[in-house]
């Protein structure tokens, strides 16, 4: 059933390159969230070290805008690495391409909408609670189907 | 000495596959951090953003029995991502399979425990330090001896 | 132009073997953080948790030697994760081995740079700006370019 994985993990694939290409998008949307917190830092002078805040003539303090947007940055850092890991287990398995596809797909639109809604322009709950849920499902899916293949 | 890569990681490798075994349990580890704080939150009415508060009719506010699976969840993403990673670099180096076995299992064994007497049932030390220290060594010596080989 | 991916990820692609290379010594710089916080906390009697500090016949609280340190462990954790998947990333789209290195080797020296000038011997800006830039310059570069060659 499974396919040796040298031709698994090829750019014949299907679902190899569709993984490869939502991974480019998932880089780029969290490398962004570091000058957003960079720009929020500046709008409201609230800097973590003294050496940054000396350049502004401010002492180094807590924001709660720039605390959102690195909440939202820590979420990222707790869920996108396992979807790399999860992602890579699940193509390794040869899944269904349809199936593979729509969630690398579905996952990435999740990801991306958690920020908006978390970070860019606050939205009243359950707007992030959905997307957090969505992204969180399609790695424990994934996972378990992979747990259950390499048992 | 070393194989060629495409038969390393591939199936057919009982240390690749062994690999990607434990790396499902460890994800699966790492997923449950979330809703382990997510219940935290709501027991002892503590949340980070007014938008999750506002439906508690609370300020948001810190908690130490939160703060402490927080502590877990970050102690994990300091350390299991580079197992992924030394995991893979220590696979490539084509090791003894029953060592290699030996070390990917007991990490598993050490960070589960590990979640345990930090967050779920906190013990007084050197509980968590013996589980931290142990999944640490092992990341180190997969590396060092990846780095000779690769040298 | 592509060559199949099995030739790419195999050690006897030049660029490949770089990263591998490359990839032992970001592991280890990044595992090198939880011992330097460890003696931050040792050296200013700052724990996070009861159990470390009852040890010291102190209580926990907050140091900003020690916060200094975690915030640059906390700066790989957004930035180094991001580089592993990018340079597998770039490594798959078969770029040019001169430059390949250079952008490994350059981010690597970048990475250590930022923590000697924002965790050891703390120096005024920009010194830390300007390793974190060329380290996070580096990562949209290669994703960029994945991102094009995948599309």
């Amino acid at each position: 059933m499974a396919q040796a994985i040298p031709s698994v993990l090829s750019l014949e694939n299907e679902v190899f390159r569709s993984f490869l290409f939502y991974s480019c998008i998932l880089v780029l949307k969290m490398l962004f969230m570091s000058p957003l917190t960079g720009s929020k830092r500046m709008k409201h002078k609230a800097f973590a070290n003294v050496e940054d805040a000396k350049g502004f003539n401010v002492k180094p303090k807590l924001d709660d805008n720039v605390e959102r947007v690195r909440r939202a940055h820590l979420n990222d850092i707790e869920n996108i690495p396992l979807f790399f890991v999860a992602g890579v287990l699940y193509t390794i398995t040869n899944p269904s391409v349809y199936l593979a596809k729509m969630l690398f797909l579905v996952y990435t639109v999740a990801r991306v909408a958690h920020t908006i809604v978390y970070a860019v322009v606050p939205l009243p709950q359950p707007a992030r609670g959905i997307s957090w849920v969505t992204g969180f499902g399609i790695t424990v899916y994934m996972t378990v189907m992979s747990l259950i293949h390499f048992l």
